[in-house]
């Protein structure tokens, strides 16, 4: 199941090409009142509302695409976990680029950690990058996202699967520069995650994953989810063997070879084979 | 006036050493369903519930400040900020100590930026800091936290106090090592905040306000707010620089020199002038 959240935070399903809006499955999800939730209740509840989610879609409204306006599939990550130089070239390019190193030493990603991105910056395709600081290198980073579906801690890599909610393609964008990747990486609108969410049932392999990016056409990034350094398991053991993980929070996987700038007027189309195609535009 | 939250969720304010219960106050909040707010909903309606919580403590409940659990005064952070190096005598003590700065140059704050602590790590006095990782090294902290009132991007270093709610004490623990702070920092219960939310004014001037820190006993950290290397109006400038800030975010503004280790068993007590006394067990 394709599931996104559209236009005025409506829920649906993507089915042919169409957004069938499931909205009215939500009415199962309880109410709250201070202190909330610090997790996100729908991926909290997907397994159990997936009857309902497909009961709605029988009569749902039914939108083309191309009319709806996608926000991120997830709309409270308790936080947003990413993977810094976790492609072999990646890290060789980073390596190699005085405007991407800032003259900081490059180390793998064992001894680099995770880091953490604003929850604040989060964005949807719709409403796109608004570039921070022009006189800075902003620039694209496609990133294969995973999403959390249960609180963990200690995970092992053989058992993180059991852990995942579902699949997302993320840009991870970056303003270059000296400052911690958590504040660079966290201007408003910088962390763009969708079109939707994917879950495991629709992804064959997510460790075999064709992926590309391209800019107006151009195309910056191409990679397979193969390559990645840590992959999807090590990563949720690394994460958990520092903090616990919950329903909701967003683990972006890295990025491969090939970033570089965008400026306002530019469209970024970056895909995920078996999850989509995200189009965003800068401004 | 100085809030707290404590035992099963519950509101109190100080008064006389007492804890007076003001939970009947959070009736006028509204309820939320799916997607919640993404920011502190207590944070965002401090100001109009304040009436509410001085009619609650007419007739409230009244407990010894000593048979309360104290809990973070603030239960849904959005994000929480955090300033390394920002006191002159701690970036002497990092850069000369191997053990802190694990073979990383330690620049001073404006090249290093702010860096984030994961909401998962958010911790109340009452509950205490679990080693984690025991092999390595875990530090204390103590920093003064100023916690978020407003909506607020790019705030003048002059404008600053418009956008704070209030103040609190901080234990920004860390796990010595070579991964970024955010993951070094960001261990379940490594961001302790308490005993309360001192309201802005009963602080005279946030910017000289005498602290310490002792563990067992033995004085481990003293120094005055007045020696921020960045004060608090810069760190917000700095920080909405790069991001929004939102009602609830917490920015812990950095730590002066003494940094050292503590074990299971331990127990801290940071103190701030004019907010109050933490007191932490370790295990």
């Amino acid at each position: 199941m394709f599931i996104c959240r559209f236009n005025d935070d409506r829920l649906g399903v993507i089915h042919d090409g169409h957004v069938v809006d499931v909205t009215s499955a939500l009415a199962s999800l309880p109410s709250y009142s201070y202190p909330l939730p610090s997790h996100d209740v729908l991926i909290a509840n997907l397994s159990s509302l997936r009857p309902w989610l497909e009961r709605a879609c029988v009569n749902g409204l039914r939108y083309p695409l191309a009319n709806v306006d996608l926000l991120s599939p997830v709309a409270n990550p308790g936080k947003i976990m990413a993977a810094p130089v976790n492609y072999a070239d990646h890290l060789s390019e980073a390596r190699d680029t005085s405007e991407v190193n800032h003259g900081r030493r490059i180390d793998e990603i064992q001894k680099v950690g995770l880091f953490l991105k604003a929850g604040s910056s989060l964005q949807g395709a719709a409403r796109g990058v608004q570039i921070a600081q022009p006189e800075r290198r902003t620039d694209h980073e496609l990133e294969l996202v995973v999403i959390i579906g249960k609180t963990g801690r200690h995970v092992s890599r053989a058992d993180a699967h059991e852990y995942i909610a579902g699949y997302s393609i993320g840009l991870d964008m970056t303003v270059r520069g000296t400052e911690e990747r958590s504040m660079r990486k966290s201007i408003d609108t910088y962390s763009v995650v969708g079109p939707w969410l994917a879950t495991p049932d629709e992804i064959r392999d997510p460790g075999n994953l064709d992926m590309s990016l391209q800019v107006n056409g151009d195309l910056r990034q191409k990679a397979n989810t193969r390559d990645l350094l840590m992959d999807i398991g090590a990563l949720v053991e690394f994460a958990t063997s520092f903090y616990s993980v919950h329903p909701g929070d967003l683990l972006f996987t890295g990025t491969p070879a090939g970033v570089g700038p965008v400026k306002p007027g530019d469209t970024i189309t970056a895909t995920i084979a078996e999850i989509g195609t995200l189009n965003v535009q800068v401004s």
